[in-house]
């Protein structure tokens, strides 16, 4: 479910995705006027307190779109030669989406995810991605099953409170960056496959006991694909 | 209102802030006595239902304070000599916690917000900055006010879409640095006072507008303090 002008334009622009229904005030029906064939078939005219019913915003929105989930297939080919990244339990559907729109600033093709995560398609993780949904591939698959099909020499990064500041050591590329659960960090059973301890660097005077983890994600991915 | 037994725990041992109620099930009361003194004349012991009624959590919480709001003067020999942030108009209450985060887990000891903000004391704020709003200083000024009240050569910082690189440039402490609202940015009114325009870069095959606030807050503050 896609919600608000600006998302559902975008989604009609990219053309990627089946719409199934498409539920429109009066007055954005009009505006609109005509949607492409395959949208306006789907085209639903309600009253905007109709809309509000089936609406997830708090404040009243002129359009809403459910779409078709896409069938999205994963081969060892499918990797491209950068950064991708591995959510680990990630919960909270604000991070998750905040995590999916790093990733499209910073040009990152695939994001994986464990199968305890929050869902992709949560409402909230759509809304928080900010449309990145719509460009990066995201996938929940096991790690141990990922890894096997990896290159096994690919490095496995991630961020631990022992590891090696992000600022005083290479970072590799290609390679697989874990980013772990909001209070736990990376799980037990992921940790052997880390091949790369890396840290984000607390000030001495800081007082904090952790970043959130979209930050976290933030400042990581900066740091690969960016830094110097 | 501060919520839940570990955030009650930090606030008790902090000590800084005047207590004027604590509602708690009874066996966080039993498990916890006796509180400080001024702690436990104010304690009042509920039942978990009535402790829900007031709670602004989706799950039920063993304790919840009601403090004081701090009276916090600023004065110009207050300003650390490292960075300080100011916050325009940043209006997402999950966002302004997570910036005082970022400041804590950096060092930054004082976040200045403009007077149309969320307001700090939102749940929603105290909850996602995780305790930092005991550590880091927060105060609502008009920048205008702020500025008269510095060194006039301490320089200000601002990310816009044409600044220079924050990885190709050097970045000045002390200074300040000016977060922008979540849709529109740093507000026209404040873009002269601006010495330093700098960018968080995108990656060339990035597909995301912007980032999300608190996200480029923490890419901004870990260059600033950290990046060499």
């Amino acid at each position: 479910m896609v919600e608000g002008a600006k998302m559902v334009a975008e989604v009609m622009a990219d053309g990627q995705h089946e719409v199934e229904a498409v539920f429109a005030t009066p007055d954005w029906a009009e505006a609109n006027f005509p949607l492409p064939s395959h949208w306006q078939e789907k085209l639903m005219v309600v009253a905007p307190a109709e809309l509000k019913k089936i609406s997830t915003h708090p404040s009243p929105n002129q359009v809403l779109a459910i779409l078709k989930q896409p069938d999205l297939t994963f081969n060892h080919q499918s990797i491209p030669n950068n950064l991708s990244l591995y959510l680990d339990d990630i919960r909270d559907p604000g991070n998750f989406g905040t995590i999916l729109r790093i990733a499209d600033w910073f040009g990152i093709q695939w994001v994986f995810c464990s199968e305890n995560c929050v869902e992709l398609y949560n409402p909230k993780t759509i809304n928080a991605s900010m449309g990145a949904f719509l460009r990066v591939k995201c996938l929940a698959i096991p790690f141990t099953e990922l890894k096997a099909a990896l290159p096994p020499d690919l490095p496995v990064c991630g961020a631990v409170l022992e590891g090696t500041s992000i600022f005083e050591t290479d970072l590799p590329i290609p390679s697989i960056l874990i980013i772990g659960n909001e209070s736990q960090g990376i799980s037990s059973a992921l940790l052997p496959y880390i091949s790369k301890k890396i840290s984000i660097p607390k000030s001495k005077a800081g007082g904090a006991e952790s970043l959130n983890a979209a930050v976290a994600t933030g400042i990581l991915c900066a740091q690969f694909m960016m830094g110097k």
